[in-house]
């Protein structure tokens, strides 16, 4: 009998192509020991409540109430809810007819874009039209969406930074596209070189390849760098000059743990350049409740702003996003809650910026511990994390490591985090999923990992140096101490 | 300057390629009436909530606790919540490691799948594998995921029924896919006959059309039929024969408003027919809380459950569900509530039964009444709604409706939908967005529109009276007195 459809054989040759490594090998062997009883510590993805991170209580307060509003009329409501946490669900309520239970419009509650565009208003210091914002099931839902409008074959090429959230190459392949690396410079702290870019998109134009769009990641994912507003102008020229659509993903813009670099939005550098460009660069931008000191991610909420898109396009987009109707209407109401936190005055403000000041604060601090812990480790050095919320060690594997995990038919940095998680239960993300420079000169030997920051604090201390403990053991057992590095 | 990557004219044609009848046209109309502060019934969509449906109490109970846990130690606690509650929340969140924030498994939580499993093993008697089960962010995106998984280009086809839920069309055009139709019969009550199903399959591979599964909706959208057991027999016998994977949209399996044809599941006919056919044809089955008597649309909470898929496969889609990381976690509480409702014994099980009972019947009512109320229109005849939630009437247009029709520039069952629309508030769907038998012998005179049943049970008569003095008005406009029908 031949093949059937959902044999592998015969299936999508796209959706065979996917890799996608936050979720790959390293994160099926960790669940499968925590299956076997082992302590894991998932540090594979930005999934802060997962790690112990409370959730804020007042937006909680909020959409608990707007999912039993029969609460509403109860005399006892005033013994467990605040004030205003009440009266916000109310506002809510009466944004959504028919409530949390009812479908919205395929682009989201309209009063929740308005809210939307008037946080990005009072952020960047331009008027914003929710007609242009569309709210998502998190961002990547809407990097995914505007990816399927870009690609058309595999002649269409995404300049995806390198190392990059895979995401974007998961995406990319799905759709059948071509993704063209622009490299990061881990020696200038990650920093993007226009000149690079250039040279990416000459040598994927020799290929015939046709570039179409450029993703920026700011802060970076998994590199942590803040991009400077001089950089972003940089960006949005070589954008206007090579016809690109620039998606922004900024999904991290509250994740800032320096202050030499706050963070600005592409769009606030690209209206700020005045016409022909700011009339003429198409930018999409993206954000989401599952970061920032919110770290909502099982709920689900994001939105994406489209700039200079023309308003066929925009219909486009909504016809494609009406097809699975709605997004999730609580996760929205997150996203409400996240541009419109509780203001002075307000019987939650104080408890709210206790809150969240203490988990950004604590983020702050967990950056230092763990830069300083990796750079610690005999063959490890680290770059700071400026941003975002993971940390992206370089570790230098000695030739003996190399040859070993080639015996374990292992990538080398497989090979390595797996040993990692084998024996300290970390479970982290091979550098390679996230791409790698080629060519460079000790690149043979020159490998990265990807952590979050986000084990709590108090725990942190015991984590570094049970890595450390791992690190400098592999590297005593595998280094050759007649010193191929003296040579 | 060259067209850039997001102007319409350079989109990704399969995405301008969409149709989306149910919010197309009349939906942007009917809402922009709405925004002039014209009064709209919208039922266009399968939304209950929206329509004033209450949600179940219980369920909302306990997902507002799961979204305060805080609340679980508060010792007013007992006021506003039942014991049962209480507990299920406890025992949902400590199923969720990291509450609601977190994500979860791409698949879902390890524990409401084996929820879901349990529930399906009762259902059919048959056991089910909770790892065979993955939980969407609603039914749609779980068809989708499936779709792409299956279509590699546009020699791929899917035999879909007509009329059909334009998700099919619209997810087989995003995906560069044929929709290869087969036609329900309309004067069967809309039955399935398999000698169609077979005429549908030879044409299309006539025209070198690959056809690779096989769609059923069961009970019927737009059309609200129920298949028989017999029915359900040869459909999969055809998909063993035909080497076709069987997609089973099963949504409605609580809708059901008769009791000669009971639900029962395509997996459940599959498996009783014993090998090879029961280990061999290959079935997806998709369910949601977003019908029934739930009606929780805006949670998103869906599943599918997929048998006889090699595990090669089952672990490619794992993949492509992890790029997004892990549908909405709220959703899917819904979705352990759902097929785990209150017993017998338990505090809330009285109520539980009495607000669902209720809905039920009264659906079950106003199918009775919609029907009736368009038997009673002139030039309009409708089958009974056996289950689901529409009411899909034919209706004959008289020739010089249609010449208005061809003035205006709208297809004929576009324009009498929005003179209804304009007349009496009320926004349905025309049927060509559900597609037509062509070739029909009055083909060019009978059309259809889809109307929800879900308009509140008093509203009811008021709706029919006011539909029916603008449809027989309108044949009174339209009509040629001398009779063409008489000839």
């Amino acid at each position: 009998m031949s093949s059937k459809a959902l044999d592998y054989e015969s299936l999508n040759e796209n959706v065979k192509k996917v890799a996608y490594a936050v979720r790959g090998e390293l994160y099926l062997r960790a669940s499968e020991l925590q299956k076997e009883g082992k302590k894991i510590i998932f540090t594979n993805v930005g999934n802060p409540h997962a790690l112990g991170q409370k959730p804020l209580t007042f937006p909680r307060q909020v959409v608990a109430l707007c999912q039993a509003p029969f609460l509403l009329d109860d005399p006892n409501l005033g013994l467990l809810f605040p004030g205003d946490a009440i009266a916000r669900a109310k506002h809510y309520l009466s944004l959504a007819l028919g409530g949390l239970g009812a479908y919205s419009d395929s682009r989201g509650l309209p009063g929740i874009r308005k809210e939307v565009a008037d946080f990005i208003a009072r952020r960047d210091g331009y008027p914003s039209d929710p007609e242009l914002i569309f709210l998502t099931d998190g961002a990547s839902k809407g990097v995914m969406q505007m990816l399927k409008a870009i690609i058309r074959n595999q002649k269409d090429g995404i300049l995806v930074p390198v190392p990059q959230y895979p995401l974007y190459s998961a995406s990319i392949s799905l759709n059948g596209g071509s993704l063209v690396p622009y490299y990061l410079e881990e020696s200038a702290n990650w920093g993007l070189d226009v000149n690079n870019l250039r040279q990416s998109v000459l040598q994927a134009r020799a290929k015939g390849i046709n570039v179409r769009a450029m993703v920026i990641i700011n802060p970076g994912n998994p590199t942590g760098q803040c991009l400077s507003e001089a950089n972003l102008r940089e960006i949005v020229e070589f954008c206007f000059t090579e016809n690109l659509v620039l998606l922004a993903d900024e999904v991290y813009q509250q994740n800032i743990y320096q202050d030499e670099r706050p963070f600005i939005s592409a769009r606030k550098v690209l209206l700020g350049m005045g016409p022909p460009i700011s009339k003429e660069v198409q930018l999409v931008s993206f954000h989401t409740v599952s970061k920032g000191y919110w770290g909502e991610c099982g709920q689900r909420g994001g939105y994406f702003e489209m700039t200079n898109l023309p308003s066929q396009t925009v219909d486009e987009i909504y016809k494609v996003a009406s097809i699975s109707l709605s997004p999730n209407v609580p996760g929205k109401i997150f996203l409400g809650l996240m541009v419109n936190p509780p203001k002075p005055g307000d019987i939650s403000y104080l408890k709210f910026e206790l809150e969240s000041k203490a988990i950004l604060n604590s983020l702050r601090r967990r950056a230092h511990i763990m830069t300083d812990g990796f750079n610690s480790c005999r063959n490890v050095v680290c770059n700071f994390t400026e941003g975002a919320m993971y940390s992206f060690p370089q570790i230098c594997l000695p030739p003996k490591a190399i040859e070993a995990a080639k015996k374990a038919r292992k990538v080398p940095d497989v090979f390595y985090c797996l040993k990692l998680l084998e024996a300290t239960g970390i479970s982290t993300v091979p550098g390679s999923g996230f791409g790698q420079k080629e060519g460079n000169v000790c690149s043979s030997y020159v490998f990265h990992l990807r952590t979050t920051i986000l084990p709590a604090e108090e725990d942190m201390p015991e984590i570094m140096a049970s890595f450390k403990k791992f690190n400098d053991e592999f590297m005593e057992q595998y280094e050759d101490h007649k010193g191929y590095s003296r040579m």
